[in-house]
């Protein structure tokens, strides 16, 4: 439980009553009783507020807010308000701006604004949560720590060139060792002195969204500017710690947000969070991968929903509403796949500067008779019923995907063979095809115990890093599954080729050698031929992108290729290796196919589906102690028709007992608990 | 009359004689005399020349040039000379040098290249105006002054930071002030000093096209712009006007031209005048929305077409010909709609630089035997015909669209609902079904007095200032229909939102809530359904990009949405008050339905069509004491038939009398005076 | 024979022993035997490495691979490693760092790194050179030089900013005449003293790709550029030729690479060597035509193939394979069109950075038993069959078509008529209808000599030199036919216009007169409507983009219009001159018509195809002494039939004798010998 002051899944949000005048505050409260809020982020944004100058504090208004929310019964998620530093302050010390990736020092203004390395962020950043900290330690509405907000984005100043420099030298030792892991003898790089070393940016090696001339150097400036944020968020979580070494302390992340290294983040959490906002067309199943992936960053402890709108975005393109019941269902889709959670940003819109068209529980109108208030109210009544019940429950996955982003940057950095290859597309095509076929998931760093699982995928994990070949080795050698991709195996940590033949040190438990790679252009495609029917995966299948052209080193070939010069190679194989299995899928296959071989990998290791249920019916399980709640989400406009079994069931939201064929509404949602076996 | 000097429809353009060697030059006057151009536009680019140094000027070349005009019978336009300044001047005063949107200071080069707050550049513009004034104010040529040229671009200097700050201690009084205007609150951005305030580039608060964290910083950036630019050309309107208070004063403006608020600068200008360059693809109805909104900015007064080309375009993307017998049209299409002056760009051709395939009447060729100039003396023989008798007419519209430059700004800065909201083409979608209608309109400033007009158009008002939404009520209250659209209404001046309901201010008069605000991807739509037949308005219309969910607060409902689940709502209302009506458009709708609206508000309010005319038959009046000057020009490459009633008119370029049915060539034109009721 | 020491087709490529263990060195060796390679290029990038600071030097390294090179039995093109400099340098002199277009000062990364105009590099870069060549001068392995690498990249430094102002004083020798060479009276950019002038950049006249506001500045700066890296190249040239002044030096060229003009490198080069990187889409006669062109810029000297790849790309979008048989077609390809040398980047793949995926003779995986050492191996083994037989033979084509950097600039850079017309795409209209007519073709510059070519085509030849005009009219009146086409002749070398009428100088031998130029929208086209049957190029054929409105002036009209006001103006005209012809095509025509045109001008002079070949198969003709050798080669992947005469001809790679219907395999060569008549 994140505190027990609160034992309910959270209901509330950002909240900037600093923005108003104090007559509309009393109005908050009672639209806040209404909608059933009873946590408001504050402070977020107020470090101008706070420190009005260098010399100065002043906490007299948020003093007053803390205590007028502890009066209406809200508890605070209290921020750190250093995601924008004061104008004062970048006028005084122009080291807190950043400079650009074109080599251009930043005037002030925006936010994420702060230079990572910039000594007075550090002091002033570190300093202001401490005094927080040690001003409402005590205060009975605080139950958790907000440090910063949305951290992110990269500086190429003096003082980071510096600390990249001594990071560097911490990290490899000597230039010899430098010079080796970045192969600077290409391309005549060789750094006889740690000051020749520049961070690669526009001026120097790289141009346009991820292109670089040295993979090494690009790849190691995202770990240490991923580090250096980090260092940022450690120094205020240090200090906060120093007073309320019990209060969890957390920062919002971004879901799969490219710059930073979540998996590392995580392990300085107590508690992961984040903001989810999908548009329109965001695939239902990526954005439940997300969730899954959060909550995979502290290996399945559950995580807040920090972030999301009640209906409207700002800065998407075409901002449409969420459709009615959609807030609902989403935010139910967010609990059944982990959060304890349920928040907004925001709980008031502002009226003025670039976020004034994002959606808010209190809209511009003022009162809460409008559509978005009263599904609000709705939720915040119905999270009220459910009280503890879920809180704490985990998934029990037996089938994991791994995501690395280090193996996402190296991958995106990568000169050849294909613009076309995105990461996040290929692990999310695996995701998709289990998430179709209702089969809980769990998403996880590559340093996870995989154990405990029974079939494990990782698409194109083209860097393999020390001792994950024999990790994976272990595993397949204990009976479990193992799946991966063309062009995986290929670089060290340092996005150096392994010779010898790919997929590297993969290639010993795979079975094969993949001797050349195919880049295809948009328009081309190859076949998955079947050998035979493989439990009605058979026939023909459409893949394309890239090509592997592999050789069988003792796995068993399942598919070939339909056509081209390699037509008739092996396109998908199985090694046999101890009492499991590793597959190779040499190119990027269409949904069906990918569908087919989730289904008979499930199959073949007795994993079910939580249910079976129509196009567009989401299943995820959460258990406790002895219970499941299977929640079931009917994302279509349209009811859906479920079968849920024989065996009556309790439906929480609506308290009664289900069975057999159940009608959900459209955009409904059922949260069925079941005695858990 | 613009000068009494020379009492016709002026005909000339821009003239460089200093581009060539004096042997050019007496064929010139012989060309001149051919096409019948009886003025020239005069040392535009010439600041180089006149002033060789700081402290030497030479108008040696200009006297010369300005005698030989007058010699030749040509008038003269008399340009200052500071569109561009010298190389000489940058090398010695870098302050003349602009600092671009990203923060780098430029180098020599161009046009336009002043930073409108460099001392320098303000010292020395206003000193060669004052000297030419004051060399020229005898002269017996001189018709006019053309301050500098085509005035635009911004500037991020530290002397426009300067300057910034000042004019918004002017403005805003104090930082409390200020600081609430621009919600700096938001994302604590709280300015303590006025020094602490940068301009929004993208080294601070922009990005991209028109993307900014804070809108009202940006909104007042752009209003300091168009003020700094106009300060300038103040200076030199002062200095001119010391010596020669009779001879009115110009420059030339852009049309649509976003950066500067051209109503601000009328104010300042004897006699608007503008240069029209459409392409081929340019609307017919857009060129003609445009020559009303420069008749427009002052009230009506005629203005001077003071540039376009006689064929073709340099700088467009693929430049066409203007097919025969188009310039003429297109002249008298700017004639038609207020125009005095029929002016090109350029007289004469350069051989060098970016402007050498501009369209002259004098080609590269250097002879009169070309298609481009005997057009242009057929065209000059006209006008020469015509005399004064259009000079000075006006044109007499019941009907007003408004068009306000903070309101265009304010909206394209706005983060949200949806990037594909162009106000322009939101304007001009009523404009388009009003001339197709054959309705003459204004367009007009939101500053005019409305209530000599039957109906009033304000498309997107996004942005609604200080007495505005009293003034529409009157209007509304005296009879006068009213039309407004989805995101109306929404916010002030500084662009903060007004609380308590969109759209705000207009909310009473037009009898509607907007509660939401639905962003429509391209390829989705909605439909219009009539509730009932309207006079032919009926069944259902394609509408999309933004839909406004409304209620009625006593407006009736005359049409609701046809889909989506706000089907059945309404979208377009028309709420009685006083003794006129105000109509809600709450979506962007197809042609179709939007020329039956305006079909139905003419008919209600009496308006006729000027004429009936086929498609692609353009027509517009001009008035004079008790005579009208109707035009029509048909646009379409064959002839058109045209019923011109049963009295006898007198068609002015050809002489004869018509009536009845009239064929009008094809790309020709007709003037038919007739006796004014 | 590019060095006695080695007769026969070169063998080999970049390699770089530097960057791997010593113990990989032996089995490169093995594998060099193994596929027959025979020349090696080494120290291309170890500048670094051979001067590890400012006054150091080791050659240690080098000396070792040279030997180890000569024992293995293969020779060395030594590069001087100028392509890239040190770290330490730029840290130390800061003016080898290039200022970027947009201002911005480099710092240290990639390669084509250096200022051109930078002391320090100049300096050192000469010095390297020469530092070699007294050390390796009598070394056995040694057979040429390759200086630096693949010249490219502009600077706008301050050293760059005052060496143009030099070159300009001595260019124009006044700044009367630089004033108007580039009109700067328009836009007043008179210029008052040299100081004055600044390079063309964002900063000052350009944006975008290629738009500038003043052409005659921006062409000089292209000059000034290609110039000042011309400079580098020949301080390094003269620097070897002090001490091996018989060993032949080159710098390997980038076939159609915009920036420099290698008419004028060529000058200065030995030998001319390129590198081919065509990708899947590049049409086969593109690469054909490119070929000739590096064989045109040393009047038919054979040149090196310097670099290809065995396979794959990296920096391509989609890198394809190179399908089996390509590597080997597309070598020959080479031969066929004058290459002496077929040699590949790189010997063995790099495992770092940027071109790690690009291919190698000796991939990754390290061993020979690879698809692409295979195919490498037996090109070696058959290269070696053939031995000196090709060597030094040249190709003899009646018909010549034209190139020209310095039009293709000035074409690129004008403001106007269409931003579509694309100098290379234009000429290759007229090059691939040749190609696949089998007519061979020299591609050359406008200084050559005309006479002996029967047809010279000159497409859009915008810029008309000093000198060109007569010379075209000696060669018409000589008998020749000449071809030329819209927007030809319009202006002088410094891009100002030639008044008088287009196509200015050239108008006269053309007997026509172009009143106006047309530009299309890309959706627009007209016809080409022949008068008559002309031995069947009648009916109508598409034209478009741009269209020249012309009258004739003694030509005769072949074809005109078939639409627009145009309509029955000419579109292609003959004018008889002397013994000659002079062909005016005056819009941009489909591939039909390209052909008909081309077939017919040849049937008139009497120019026979070399071969009449099926649809892909490409045939190109090598002669010597008394021997011609004819390549046929089939670009189609399945096998043709080609009907080679009834004479018994000797097929050098199967060394067969051959006559009547020979079938070609799929991607097959034959090279088969001819007694030459």
């Amino acid at each position: 439980m994140i505190n027990s002051k609160l034992p309910k899944i959270w209901y509330g949000g950002d909240y900037n009553p600093e923005q108003w005048e104090p007559e509309i505050w009393s109005e908050d409260e009672r639209m806040f009783r209404l909608a059933g809020i009873d946590v408001a982020t504050l402070n977020v944004f107020s470090w101008a507020l706070n420190q009005p100058s260098e010399e100065e504090y002043d906490f007299a208004w948020l003093d007053e807010q803390m205590d007028r929310m502890s009066r209406t019964g809200v508890y605070v998620c209290l921020a750190t308000s250093t995601g924008a530093h004061p104008a004062w302050m970048a006028k005084r010390h122009p080291d807190v701006l950043r400079v650009d990736k074109n080599g251009s020092k930043r005037a002030f203004g925006g936010r994420h604004n702060s230079c990572p390395n910039s000594p007075t962020y550090r002091k002033y950043s570190a300093l202001i949560a401490e005094k927080l900290a040690e001003r409402y330690k005590n205060h009975p509405a605080l139950v958790i720590w907000h440090v910063s907000n949305e951290y992110g984005g990269y500086c190429y100043c003096e003082n980071c060139t510096s600390a990249f420099r001594s990071w560097l030298q911490e990290r490899y030792g000597s230039l010899d060792a430098l010079n080796k892991a970045w192969n600077t003898r290409f391309w005549g790089h060789t750094f006889y002195d740690w000051d020749e070393i520049v961070p690669p940016n526009e001026r120097s090696e790289e141009w346009g969204h991820n292109r670089t001339n040295f993979q090494g150097i690009s790849l190691d400036y995202r770990r240490f500017m991923s580090h250096s944020l980090l260092e940022c968020y450690k120094l205020e979580y240090d200090a906060i710690k120093k007073h309320t070494p019990d209060v969890p302390v957390t920062t919002n992340l971004m879901g799969l947000y490219p710059e930073l290294d979540y998996f590392e983040w995580a392990k300085e959490m107590d508690v992961v969070s984040w903001d989810n906002y999908p548009s329109l067309d965001t695939p239902i199943s990526l954005t439940a991968m997300t969730h899954d992936l959060m909550r995979g960053l502290k290996q399945g402890q559950p995580f807040m929903l920090m972030e999301q709108t009640p209906s409207q975005q700002n800065w998407q393109a075409y901002n449409s509403l969420k459709r009615p019941g959609v807030m609902r269902l989403w935010s139910y889709q967010a609990v059944a796949r982990g959060a304890d959670t349920v928040m907004f940003f925001q709980l008031r819109r502002s009226i003025g500067a670039c976020e004034k068209y994002h959606g808010a529980v209190i809209e511009h109108v003022g009162h809460e008779h409008t559509r978005v208030f009263r599904e609000c109210a709705q939720l915040g009544e119905e999270l009220q019923g459910l009280s503890d019940k879920l809180l704490d429950s985990r998934s029990q996955s037996k089938v994991a995907i791994l995501y690395d982003w280090e193996n996402r940057w190296a991958l995106e950095l990568s000169s050849g063979p294909t613009v076309a290859l995105d990461y996040v597309k290929e692990v999310h095509k695996y995701y998709h095809a289990l998430f179709d076929l209702n089969i809980q998931t769990d998403m996880i760093g590559i340093s996870e115990d995989l154990s405990k699982y029974d079939i494990v995928i990782a698409p194109v994990m083209y860097m393999v890093k020390p001792g994950f070949a024999s990790k994976v080795e272990d595993f397949v050698a204990g009976g479990g599954t193992f799946v991966t991709t063309f062009f995986s195996g290929i670089v060290n940590e340092t996005d150096l080729v392994t010779t010898g033949g790919y997929p590297g040190e993969l290639r010993k438990v795979l079975g094969i050698w993949a001797e050349e790679i195919d880049a295809l252009y948009p328009d081309h495609h190859n076949q998955i031929v079947m050998i035979e029917d493989w439990n009605g995966l058979s026939g023909s299948y459409t893949c394309g992108m890239l090509c592997d052209l592999i050789h069988t080193e003792g796995a068993e070939v399942l598919a070939e290729y339909g056509e081209d010069f390699y037509k008739g190679m092996p396109v998908l194989t199985r090694n046999a290796w101890g009492k499991g299995s590793a597959y190779y899928v040499a190119s990027s296959p269409d949904a069906a196919f990918m569908k087919g071989l989730m289904e008979n990998l499930c199959r073949e290791k007795g994993i079910a589906p939580l249910l079976h249920t129509p196009e567009g019916v989401e299943t995820a399980l959460r258990v406790k102690d002895s219970a499941g709640y299977l929640f079931v989400l009917n994302h279509n406009p349209e009811e859906a028709e479920v079968e849920v079994g024989q065996e009556a069931l309790h439906e929480l939201l609506t308290d009664i007992q289900v069975q057999g064929k159940v009608v959900v509404p459209g955009r409904g949602v059922m949260i069925l608990e079941q005695k858990q076996k």
